[in-house]
């Protein structure tokens, strides 16, 4: 007897592994992807310099190995370039105002609704 | 039959365990315990902002975050002030100049000569 195979579920637009990626569609998400981090970066480069520019005492110290450990973690989660997960990580860039649509440009409208979708979904968890 | 309780070995100097202080050695240590630590931790909040400064690319980023990590557990794991560990704290301390035998001045000659031993130990693994 042979298992049939499982439908993916939707939710009213494509999931992110059900996508196929184009090659031009490849090029744009890695200029938006790269851009987006090199910005990222450069602002956080930035800040541990006025950081420890104000350290007057050792637990300021500690204080900013706190904050360079926990964003080196949670910019290695957020820059996930998987094309199963790149709508995600763009959702997520959206709703940070790390990266603008204008960026996306390009992109196919089912890639585009989606990650509004999900740039919408966190803006309104955020607000709750 | 009664087990025989285990005489703690000695190379030639009092072992840490062994060793009480008087209620002068106790100032004498706590001074000197948290002067060399201040020192140290004025030191690499200094080095921190210098490190900072220099910052020039993410990776020099991710450099000061795991110096900072590394230094602080080593830091932690360096001020041990329990009784039982004041003399190998010291011995430390004394071989890495982050005190002088002048600040220990005070401590009875057992203690002073299990702390010299450290620090000669520690200077000669060091060469090897």
């Amino acid at each position: 007897m042979s298992i049939p195979s499982q439908s993916p579920i939707h939710y009213g637009y494509a999931s992110a592994s059900d996508m196929t990626w184009s090659r031009s569609e490849k090029v744009i998400a890695r200029q938006a992807f790269d851009a987006a981090l090199k910005r990222e970066l450069h602002e956080l480069m930035q800040e541990a310099k006025e950081i420890a520019d104000r350290i007057k005492q050792p637990s300021d110290l500690w204080d900013l190995q706190e904050y360079l450990s926990r964003r080196r973690k949670e910019i290695d989660h957020t820059y996930n370039y998987r094309y199963s997960h790149l709508t995600q990580v763009f959702g997520r860039l959206l709703y940070e105002t790390r990266l603008s649509e204008q960026e996306l440009r390009g992109f196919s409208e089912d890639k585009l609704t989606t990650i509004r979708s999900l740039a919408k979904f966190l803006a309104e968890e955020d607000a709750a």
